[in-house]
């Protein structure tokens, strides 16, 4: 062992064995979250994709974590970005809603101000916090980033494809050829807009350039960036660049303009002597969105996608880097969960873990340093408020199953669908007549979970037009 | 550039230039062929699977090129092996066939004496050239290793589930709880039977022990091994330092033991110091076998599996290692094919390519080396002796399809289906439609194609007890 690696190592076993000391503000590490839209779990050149190159991406998982069985907490994207912000299932912030699913441009909810974002707490903690890009927690002034913890934000307040301004019956071509006038959304800085509709085929370049002046801007002091990309959610858009370069099409320019982006800000996190006190996390907000054909991506050999609680729909790509922290080129098949970043980033920063409300993140800085497994060994998989399936350990029990964003209804399973997710990541062989007992296991740990569930006053409901 | 660059630039240029003056003995490249059976495109690490380690063919990987497009020629055992070893399609020398598909243990034909193999054009350059593993191109005593150029052979001559001894209607079960005493598969040593049944739990660690002998063997000398495992084709087998110890299951333990495997092959060359001198390649026959569960593989994101000609059937991992001459952790989207093998191993090796018969294979040298992409465009799928499917450059075209091992009846398309592989490479997407101009394209390729073919004497429909 060499000296730096024992000084490493007893670091490590500090923060593990649990911070009585707050870290100087010297120590506190940075942190940066880059949160994909869309992006599938088969569409990393590291998952396996055949078409898309993802060089940088592949060298951050070379360089650092790569997850195997890494969560979104929601099958879509409001439910999920509550989620990751604030480290609780959504249906306890009433963030999610079975018929809307996700808050529209004529919502009037959001994120609520007693909820605790990772910036807010980070704030606490003497942090620079910063948001560019996709919001989607409310556009309303009292739920934007600058009122959540963040103080400065570049960015669409919710997805790229609403504001549509074409007919009804044209909707669905447009996604197929789209132009920047077929869509209305407004790009914004801070809480005021000022380009609308967003030129999105500048958009990733632009949140990238913001991302990299923002590190560069608080290099000396301990900061938060959430860096949370529109694309790969269709309408795809990508710069001139990009345009024509993937061979993948369009939806790979676009993932390929991705990686080029999170190329940037970690060369940015080198050139500045950052790498060795920043975490970097990358990953989406849920699956990939089938029903857009080739503009959608893929789940690899995982199971349908976006909107649905099969493992297509919430299993992600989930990277983490910390060089000289987290040991290069691990890849690890525990059990993590987007809500699990906000717990492992709050401990990181000695910020205190929220006690006054049930948390559903853990601290995963442990597995980070590779001194313990991972302490999570559950998910639960909510459809916007129902919970259709749990996972413990190996096996995943399905009660409801439903495709993704299809018209077939809910179908109730009783015993559940039981799948050994290790032996059969597809989940295409039922085995819940062999492990009843699994199943029983499942069924106590979800009885226990649903009675911690007091659902949050609902958001996504509340409309400005009309109640829906 | 450094010197070494320099050297190694201009040992490629006149590579790459066409060698006029054929490489002296101690120029000539070791090669080394690991060819794994049955083993699906997203079995492995490096290609997305979330639960089957293989850290040592992902470094294989990282350290040298990995291919996104590599075929096998065929969707079965037999006549994808006998491509792989003369660098022709199946159909040309009579080993493929629409019923009996490949040899069995009541065969009696095989590649025939015509044949030149990798193993007889390289003993003529002065090789040492070693067979370890499954052969599967006639067990009969003049069509084994021996009499096709390999001066050694340990193995099965077939399939590890031939010989079944159990009951007709236990067979099937009888995959999912393998016992040795089920099968009745020999081990032969040169031309003789040693073991029956063969211990099947080691005969991963065999054949690794064998190979290893082999290189360390002939180290001073230029050698060719071709290690042809018989897993993961069912029924499954690990030795009991593997067993139990893949979160895949059995499947995961055989092909993590595969992997350990390739490891000890490379560290082998790495030890001796050959690891700049010798060109090692993986791959597999062809893709999963989807009918035995979750003892069968998985093709990751592509569609169907072994005895299709959906892209799951035949396209493979890919991995060429060659330290200095290989530059490391290129991943290549260009087209390549297992006979390419046989075209690539000659041209290194200063041995003729025949002129006397049509060859299927191209040099794969200019690609390896990074100076030109791969000379191969086209790909043909053949079920059997039918030409079911062809592709050319990024659009595949499907004249008749059938799914793999299942029940179903071939259908034919006219106009045939056409998919876009670099945008959809889970051929989900029919775009004929808009393609009639590559429909065309594909079709004067398959006609130029077909003038060339002269089907050989069948050979797989010989047998010892009766005419099929």
């Amino acid at each position: 062992m060499t000296q730096q690696h024992l000084i490493l190592s007893c670091a490590a076993a500090l923060l593990v064995g649990g911070l009585t000391v707050a870290p100087a503000a010297e120590e506190r590490p940075n942190f940066v979250i880059i949160y994909a839209d869309d992006l599938g779990y088969g569409d990393l050149g590291c998952y396996g994709h055949p078409t898309i190159r993802t060089p940088h991406l592949d060298r951050m998982a070379t360089e650092g974590m790569r997850f195997t069985s890494f969560y979104s907490a929601a099958e879509v994207c409001t439910p999920s970005r509550a989620a990751l912000l604030t480290g609780r299932l959504p249906l306890r912030n009433g963030m999610c809603h079975d018929q809307r699913r996700v808050l529209f441009s004529n919502s009037a909810g959001g994120l609520q101000p007693s909820e605790i974002t990772i910036a807010k707490a980070l704030k606490g903690r003497g942090y620079a916090t910063g948001c560019v890009g996709k919001w989607h927690l409310g556009h309303l002034p009292q739920y934007l980033p600058t009122r959540h913890g963040f103080d400065s934000y570049f960015g669409i307040p919710y997805s790229n494809d609403m504001d549509s301004v074409v007919e009804p019956k044209q909707r669905r071509a447009s996604f197929f050829n789209p132009k920047i006038e077929y869509w209305n959304p407004p790009l914004m800085r801070g809480e005021k807009i000022f380009e609308r509709p967003a030129n999105q085929h500048t958009l990733t370049k632009r949140y990238t350039e913001e991302s990299v002046a923002f590190i560069k801007k608080n290099k000396k002091r301990p900061f938060f960036l959430y860096l949370a990309h529109n694309m790969p959610h269709v309408p795809l858009f990508a710069s001139e660049k990009f345009s024509g370069t993937s061979a993948r099409g369009l939806y790979g320019d676009v993932v390929e303009e991705l990686d080029w982006s999170a190329g940037q800000v970690l060369q940015t996190l080198r050139d500045e002597g950052l790498a060795g006190k920043t975490l970097v996390i990358f990953s989406s907000d849920n699956g990939p969105w089938l029903i857009f054909d080739t503009h959608g991506g893929s789940a690899g050999l995982l199971r349908d996608g976006k909107g649905s609680t099969w493992e297509g729909g919430m299993r992600e790509p989930g990277i983490f880097w910390w060089p000289g922290r987290i040991k290069p080129g691990v890849v690890t098949q525990d059990i993590a969960c987007t809500m699990d970043v906000f717990t492992t980033v709050l401990t990181l920063a000695g910020a205190p873990v929220p006690k006054d409300r049930v948390m559903d993140g853990l601290d995963l800085t442990p597995l980070l340093m590779g001194t313990r497994p991972s302490p999570r060994t559950t998910m639960f998989y909510y459809r916007g408020t129902q919970l259709y399936a749990a996972r413990k350990g190996l096996f995943k029990a399905h009660f409801i199953t439903r495709s993704s964003y299809g018209s077939d209804k809910p179908e109730a399973h009783d015993p559940p669908l039981l799948f050994n997710l290790n032996h059969d990541p597809s989940e295409k062989f039922d085995v819940a007549k062999n492990h009843p007992d699994a199943i029983e296991d499942i069924r106590k740990e979800v009885a226990a979970h649903q009675a911690t569930m007091k659902p949050g006053e609902n958001q996504i409901e509340k409309t400005l037009s009309k109640k829906n």
